[in-house]
């Protein structure tokens, strides 16, 4: 590769992004100076929470156009000049969609061999190890104040994140409901991520009662991924004193007026609480929760799925279809 | 008065309740048995969180038509053959709509005098120290967890809730913000409440942007009473990591079909917690909370406003007036 490439954001998508509002920039290969590194970066994610970013302020403020599409990523250590950092070394951070960083390494983590190694792949560093799995981590322990014998429902129950919450609540003894729109997706979630019920929401399927059928009991916690009509039916299904998990609402952030939900009233007469995270909110304890997720990998408890999309020109596209749920897994496109 | 008379459901209210949904009882007055008391109401209740129980199943069972409406009382034991009350005692409990109570004294309290004297009036163990005063209380210090020098926000700020709980965000240092449909509530919020800033929402008012301009660095504790749009305006100005209490939502008690809330999204970026209440779960520290609230009033720090209908024949109207604003204060009838 002679030069480096890097996807902008050429426009603000209206609706579901398309390939024209990405713009694709080639630039020579930068030489690192004193204190520097450069990266070649070998993955990168794309994630649906970026996509609120895209359009409108979030948690940090909306990108501009011109900028490059950020995003997650792992690469090796080309050259360096930074005495932190030795060529081939494995790295993570928060790279954007580039296939050369030059650094001076802030945010720039070496991965820790102790982690890194048998079944827990470079990759899993922006994945069960990154921003997804420290969302379940955080948001089904601390958020939602998870408890053995209790019953989670954890929609795109076989997505990155809800895959790990959903395991991390059958590690700790909860009874583990999960819901996806896919066929497949639900047999996953049973045969492989060992979930007891699996709810497959269909076009027009009556979700309510579907989750009434599968925990007529209630449920003590929901994990969000989904937003709109999906938080109403759990809503409807909430135990007093229940706990809803707002980690992501996929399906608000291709609209233009947000649907929100119909069903606040039975926030009074269930004592329902609703809190949503932003998991760097957990830095000081990121350490603590790779090492667990980790040792469970490791012990064969937690499963991860990847999903690999060779070649950087396909960044867009891979972005794109997280929105038609086509993808099966934590989706990276792989740099040639 | 010959006889006892009550007021019981005749139909399932559509909408705003209507007199013709409440029908009238008149019954022989009972003499107390071996451990029974005769009480002889003098003041009973209409609250707006009854609304919901005349038609569905709430925190608890949808009330029945023939049933007597449900509420808070005071009156006098008239006649007692129960070792604990003696004629002449006053007493309250969830009496309900009527005018006399053959009782076993299960849920049934004598006026505590060292509560009741002075300025505290035996009416406020309905009002300022009973369900609405508390429900100030325990939401705003518990679930809200308000902290002096930060902004509460309180709908219905004129309300006997959202007085109260302003007030106690006074007390406690926070900077107080009332929202009100109605100019002369709003002046009394400022002027007898001591609130720091009232917001009139008349009519197409651009409340979001009412908001800002009050709270221009964004609400800390949102205390609503209203929900609905009052709700999403209110979402869309909370800080990072402000509480929403649900307290009440009379602008949904009528609707047919519940409006909800469109803006879930800013749960995740802002990292909002909303959580609701019933009162009754905090029964435990009821007598702590009333010692303090009454000690607030007899400093002269917590004001209540009541407004006294006369009659027991107006008990519906009372109630049904409820939800068109009319009321300014705690809104009781007195019985003749």
């Amino acid at each position: 590769m002679t030069s480096a490439q890097r996807w902008t954001l050429a426009q603000r998508p209206a609706g579901v992004p398309a390939a024209s509002d990405f713009a694709l920039v080639a630039e020579p290969v930068e030489t690192p100076g004193d204190g520097q590194i450069l990266i070649g970066v070998s993955h990168i994610s794309v994630d649906p929470g970026m996509r609120s970013r895209l359009s409108q302020d979030s948690y940090a403020p909306a990108l501009q156009t011109g900028e490059t599409i950020e995003s997650a990523g792992v690469g090796a250590v080309l050259a360096s000049r930074h005495p932190k950092f030795k060529g081939g070394d494995i790295v993570t951070g928060g790279f954007g969609w580039r296939t050369h960083l030059l650094s001076d390494g802030r945010g720039v983590m070496t991965l820790d061999p102790a982690l890194f190694s048998g079944v827990v792949t470079p990759t899993a560093a922006i994945g069960v190890l990154g921003v997804p799995g420290l969302t379940a981590y955080f948001g089904l322990i601390d958020v939602g104040g998870a408890k053995a014998h209790q019953t989670l429902l954890v929609s795109s129950g076989a997505g990155p994140v809800g895959a790990t919450a959903g395991q991390i609540g059958r590690i700790l003894g909860m009874h583990v409901i999960g819901i996806s729109t896919h066929t497949e997706k639900c047999g996953y979630m049973l045969s492989e991520l060992g979930f007891d019920k699996a709810i497959r929401d269909a076009r027009g399927s009556h979700l309510e009662l579907s989750i009434r059928d599968a925990a007529p009991q209630g449920v003590d916690v929901y994990f969000d991924n989904v937003g709109g009509r999906t938080l109403d039916a759990a809503i409807l299904n909430m135990k007093p004193h229940g706990r809803i998990v707002v980690s992501g609402q996929v399906s608000e952030y291709n609209r233009a007026e947000p649907r929100g939900i119909r069903h606040v009233s039975p926030f009074i007469t269930k004592r329902l609480r609703m809190e949503g995270l932003v998991v760097y909110d957990f830095r000081a304890r990121f350490a603590e929760a790779q090492a667990q997720l980790a040792q469970w990998i490791q012990d064969g408890r937690l499963s991860y799925r990847e999903e690999i999309i060779d070649g950087f020109e396909n960044a867009p596209a891979a972005f794109i279809g997280l929105f038609t749920g086509e993808n099966f897994g934590r989706r990276l496109v792989r740099i040639a």
